[in-house]
């Protein structure tokens, strides 16, 4: 066995022990009693630290040496895979074990102590946590900063889009943030002097809601020989390649939310279900980050579901199967209820056009709060400020403001780009798949999806990790991240349909 | 931390990595998607080969060494620890890794040959693969012999139920071989001179078999939010201490042996439900053996539940929530059904009086095999031999015969005694429970079970692994196993009731 070879081994080991944590976790949200999450924890904690350990093992350096000396023997993909090898090693053992146990230990109590906090809208009591919490992730990031070469912010990012640097956001998040809010006054006075939409009132049974979720699935490829729906709290896309597990959660009084939240966790699950089967142990066989697992979400919900096209298809299929004969429920109506635009407080309920400004002013703040420029007390000001700016409203209270996300609180910073970058992506991709399918809004209308995911299996899907996502976009589109492609799609959708 | 401390942390490790390997073969029995059994099998292996190099680390002579020397500093539980950890640790260093690969591989490529031959009687094309199979665990069981100083069978018998002898299960199973033949034909032949019971031929929806078996269990001391109940095609008591999953398999038209078979399982439950707590990632926080095991869940489904008392206030209720009003439906009906016997071929579905000569016909037939004073090619002959002697029936066939257990083809020899031995400590300690509490018909016919169980908890379930079998049954009942016990149950049950 060469050392390539030894680290493949090793490398399949911790994705082995990843997976194992990864249907635990689903089980955690979907199955497990509740009194049941002590031993739970125990055997992530655990895991966790097999995990680690199975990467940091001492061995790791001259195999990593021997290898890149033996690289010119590799393939293409073997090459890529030693490349991912090495981030993954480098992010591991940048961090002093003390290091990681205590930020750990801090984001597991900061978390918890936010769940009351943020009910009691008690930021001066949360505050202190969130400052252990900041100074660990600080510390953390000037760590990986020396030992990947990037700044502590950029450092933190390639946690979850490997690759994408701050310059580079900052050029598209600035561009963005010139264009959205006078962008979304017109289409709020657009949408003013329109009929607005009728509201739907009818209560759809949970059973109802997830037979009509699960033929859709199928409708768009998803295997259930190799996947599960669930109900969570929190809606997700978890298990692992070869069993990929989307949860959702029903409101009987909001039919509209659970379906398109079925679509976009489905758009995850065919991400994760054409990644390179005989690679799956392998860090090169796993998802391209965050960015691009977001686009194909994106890419499913809001290039291709929420479309006059695709509701003229499965509005009248939801009619029938729900037996609902109401206005309302007209693919015209479904479709205005789903393109309405209104500035709210709360990010996870906003609307496709306002969900980029919390999203660009949550990256402007954690940059600085990295950077030192920033500090926690300092925070509701500036969030209230770049609300203001960004979306022309400021939240009354901590809980609507500052306080309303998770990520914060138990150190996930750098993940939020993700979700935007991911939008633009998606917004992209679909452009060059109408290059390729010309006839592509008749395909949508008779249901013909699996021709659609078919360029995304072959184009994305099945390259894993081989390319960065830079280069996989440049790939699959021809182009770089091109932000002209989601500035015409919104202009399309909320301007001119 | 001193050198028992640095074993508990080891052994806690281990515990956590056997922890979430049974939730992911709950997961795997229960809800897996049928496509994902590859990638599951990834994750069991790489966690089995995890808890195996952490109990054979090279630092545990060492450690075991200095814990022993300061043993008089132990606690009695910490003793009983101790002891537990080195008898783990000689089974799991007493095989080279090659052999247990070895066996691993056999075992399941002859069990999966098992599989389709069952149904084709195909004996001539499994015996290469069961011959392979007992090579591998004569082997073994050598191995063991030498490292635990026993003789290789007692070895074997040793991994499923600690410190039980071949001899002493020689003289119990002769004892019993010399009963049951005369004792059984005296029971058919007084079930034959009375009328026959009533067959139950309604349906019964799963929905209605469900919550009745959840209403029973709840009855009995199963704690929900500390537990599950679900479905599989092998019931099975699975999960973890602090998270126990049970399951069952419901037919629509044989509601009682899907009740019963319930109850089976919650009696393993209640035992693991009460276990130690604060000791659950240690090995003496374990359940006391397999044959401790089986008492628990045939005291409840065989001291308990078949028994009139219990009938008498279950049939009512029975009745009334399937709203059934037929005389089949009457608790002596009901119990007559129940206890009706009949020599068969099939161990699974044998009834209380022959199950026990199924078992002494293996036992037999597997120390033979391990003793290589049989051979697999001579297996059916010496089967039916044994059959006609203990039964006075001989099989047709070999799917009837010889080929119908599993427990053979992927080694697992030494279980089967455990079953019986089992039904002799419910019996043992029924009769103690009895004595503790005179009053015990109307406490049973009053559904007041948790007394009952208040009893076993005390006794049995809270002290773990911290006694031997032997010594843990002579504490709770006073007395060593004590074969009349369980005569007496069967003369009074089938001949004098």
């Amino acid at each position: 066995m060469n050392s390539y070879q030894k680290l493949e081994k090793i490398f399949a080991r911790q994705t082995g022990i990843c997976n194992a944590s990864a249907i635990l976790q689903w089980d955690n949200a979907t199955v497990m009693p509740q009194g049941s999450g002590e031993s739970r924890a125990e055997q992530l904690t655990i895991l966790a630290e097999l995990a680690h350990e199975t990467i940091t093992s001492p061995e790791l350096p001259d195999l990593f040496n021997n290898a890149q000396m033996q690289k010119g023997e590799l393939d293409q993909w073997q090459q890529a895979n030693l490349h991912e090898m090495q981030r993954i090693w480098q992010h591991a053992t940048a961090l002093p074990t003390d290091l990681v146990a205590e930020l750990t230990k801090a984001g597991h109590e900061s978390e918890l102590f936010w769940r009351s906090a943020r009910k009691e809208n008690d930021f001066k009591g949360f505050a202190p946590y969130q400052k252990r919490v900041l100074q660990l992730v600080r510390e953390s990031a000037q760590a990986k900063s020396s030992a990947l070469g990037l700044s502590p912010y950029d450092a933190l990012i390639d946690q979850y889009d490997p690759g994408t640097k701050s310059d580079f956001i900052d050029g598209i998040f600035n561009d963005l943030a010139d264009f959205l809010p006078e962008f979304t006054g017109q289409v709020i006075e657009r949408q003013k002097s329109q009929t607005p939409p009728l509201q739907i009132n009818d209560n759809v049974s949970k059973a109802a809601q997830k037979e009509l979720g699960i033929e859709f699935m199928q409708k768009l490829g998803f295997d259930f020989s190799q996947g599960r729906l669930d109900e969570s709290t929190h809606p997700f896309c978890g298990g692992v390649v070869g069993d990929v597990r989307i949860t959702t959660r029903y409101d009987e009084k909001d039919f509209l939310s659970g379906f398109f939240g079925v679509m976009h966790e489905t758009g995850h699950a065919l991400y994760e279900m054409h990644l390179p089967k005989e690679l799956r142990m392998q860090p090169v066989g796993q998802a391209r980050g965050m960015a691009f697992h977001e686009s194909q979400s994106l890419f499913t919900e809001m290039q291709l579901c929420i479309r006059k096209e695709f509701l003229q298809y499965a509005a009248p299929y939801m009619r029938k199967t729900l037996n609902k004969n109401g206005d309302e429920w007209h693919e015209d109506n479904i479709y205005k209820l789903m393109t309405q635009v209104t500035p709210s407080f709360i990010r996870v309920d906003a609307d496709e056009v306002t969900y980029p400004a919390h999203i660009i002013l949550r990256y402007r703040l954690e940059r600085q709060l990295i950077d030192g420029t920033l500090e926690v007390e300092d925070l509701p000001d500036a969030w209230n400020e770049q609300m203001r700016l960004l979306l022309g409203i400021v939240p009354d209270n901590y809980a609507n403001g500052c306080m309303q996300d998770i990520h914060w609180t138990d150190g996930s910073f750098g993940y939020f780009p993700s979700y935007t970058l991911g939008a633009m992506i998606a917004a992209q991709l679909f452009n060059s798949i109408e290059k390729a399918i010309p006839e592509i809004n008749s395909v949508i209308r008779n249901g013909e999806f699996r021709q659609i995911y078919s360029w995304l299996h072959q184009n994305v899907h099945c390259l894993g990790s081989k390319y960065s996502s830079q280069d996989l976009l440049l790939k699959a589109s021809g182009e770089n991240l091109n932000i002209n492609y989601y500035k015409n799609h919104l202009k399309t959708r909320y301007l001119a349909d």
